[in-house]
């Protein structure tokens, strides 16, 4: 906590998390706070008592200005924002969308997602962190890789989403890893093995079609060779990141890739796609969706 | 229940389930029974007593003969039944194992799996259901096809199995349509839609790299479109049975495909191999695997 007046607030409000930024006049962040509180463990009547619990500090007697982005904008949220169709820039604050709050003190505003209708897309989050990364190079020409639950690969040009695809690849790894037979013989902590990694993620650059036969493998391959489970681990990543670099072939091929997300994962896809030639840079997804957010803000008091 | 006279019992244990058959002297099936006391839901002293509760009332002064195949004979099961390593015939008698029994009434012997060093693989219970089937064709020569949780495809020449690989495409498919964010959109009963199951097949066909984007691509479709339940069952069904189909196709190409498996199932995989051109035959596998147990114990009266 800090003496400031609080400005603003950012919030990142996902499914599963809730990430508040409280930010002064001049941008400084004053304070940070994240909570369990996500979309999922939500009803609609829940969200502003965890805004309230949130900030219940920094509340005045002036309205305080909160812009929110993620799923708290979807129709299981708060208030459905609806979608900014591509091709189109990251939605602005002028799309945004106000919640009812009883609490006079609290000014909300939820940012709209993007969707595709052919093939039928969406994200709700990640514009936000592409607007915060366009903040700094405005001129990016190219493509991001947002890696995760639900990996996002965005075609951005001129300003513009062009087009995008999502891969449930953080999801399959999760339900893989820990409820399917292969829980057996997978670590479920965070042995490695770069080699492993590697291998797997080439064999599934050539023979996608043998997933399914390849994690039946893996657990084999514990049941005939005691293969160690931190090495099962890093194979069952490179078969689910290799099918989606092999499945994201025509977005990044011939363009600058910028991975975006935490760091032990985005070190894994660049270790990847620079094993297949090509070129990758990353940014550190932390503060990249308040820098998004700022940007939005930033057009408010413009 | 009859008032015939048991001459042995035979035994499908797997990983949910227990079904045994209790068969005359003449092979007439004098009484089936069914409990969900599979290798799962038992500790190892659990099995005697989950076999006796289902024999007692068939159980006489002489020693009763018990011949099991599947999970039963996994290192997790009652008695590790060491795999046979292909090429070999499907596992004969003199290759089963005898776990200890107190009650001195029942003889129990349990038919090891089968195991594949390279790539590494392994099936309980499947082998059996091929002896079953070559009983009665016994110069098959081909590729078996037993679809479920993890379906084995299995190349069969001069009453030997050459080589085999398996798919976890059941398993797949019961984590994404009852716990992945696509449970929302899925139908978690039998809708169907043979249009949606075919497309989807073709797609994994030409496209298998897409498959985590075309899974996201079905919640995406529902939240867009509201596309009905039924067909997004389908379509994820025809995914992932289209990707097994593709990871297969050396197994099937220009070779005589027998599917063995549940009637609904078989089905399926019949109408997306027909669409490729293959030529397949079905054979229900209910009774298949009493087939095999049946061969297995004319061998020891022989």
């Amino acid at each position: 906590m800090s003496d400031g007046k609080a400005a603003w607030v950012a919030v990142d409000w996902g499914t599963s998390n809730l990430r508040a930024w409280v930010l002064g006049a001049g941008g400084e962040v004053l304070a940070t706070s994240r909570a369990p509180a996500g979309m999922n463990s939500l009803d609609p009547d829940g969200f502003e008592p965890a805004l309230l619990d949130l900030l219940g500090p920094w509340l005045g007697s002036e309205r305080l200005p909160v812009i929110a982005c993620g799923m708290v904008g979807a129709k299981q949220g708060w208030h459905e924002a609806p979608y900014a169709a591509v091709p189109c820039a990251p939605p602005a604050l002028a799309q945004a969308v106000r919640p009812r709050v009883r609490d006079r003190r609290l000014d909300v505003r939820i940012l709209p997602g993007v969707s595709q209708l052919s093939p039928p897309d969406v994200m709700r989050g990640e514009e936000t962190q592409i607007a915060g990364y366009l903040r700094s190079d405005p001129d990016f020409d190219g493509v991001f890789c947002l890696p995760g639950t639900h990996s996002k690969w965005v075609h951005v040009s001129a300003g513009e989403i062009v087009s995008f695809r999502t891969f449930m690849t953080g999801e399959l790894f999760d339900l893989l890893a820990r409820q399917s037979v292969l829980r057996h013989s997978v670590s479920q902590e965070d042995g490695w093995d770069d080699a492993a990694f590697l291998s797997s993620v080439d064999d599934m650059m050539s023979n996608p079609q043998r997933l399914a036969a390849r994690l039946f493998g893996l657990r084999a391959g514990a049941l005939l060779e005691g293969t160690d489970p931190a090495r099962l681990r890093a194979r069952l990543s490179g078969l689910l990141l290799g099918m989606e670099i092999a499945g994201a072939r025509d977005y990044w091929l011939g363009r600058d890739i910028m991975l975006i997300g935490a760091p032990t994962l985005t070190a894994r896809y660049r270790t990847a796609l620079q094993a297949q030639g090509a070129a990758v840079r990353e940014t550190d997804g932390a503060d990249i969706v308040l820098a998004g957010l700022s940007a939005a803000y930033a057009e408010a008091s413009a």
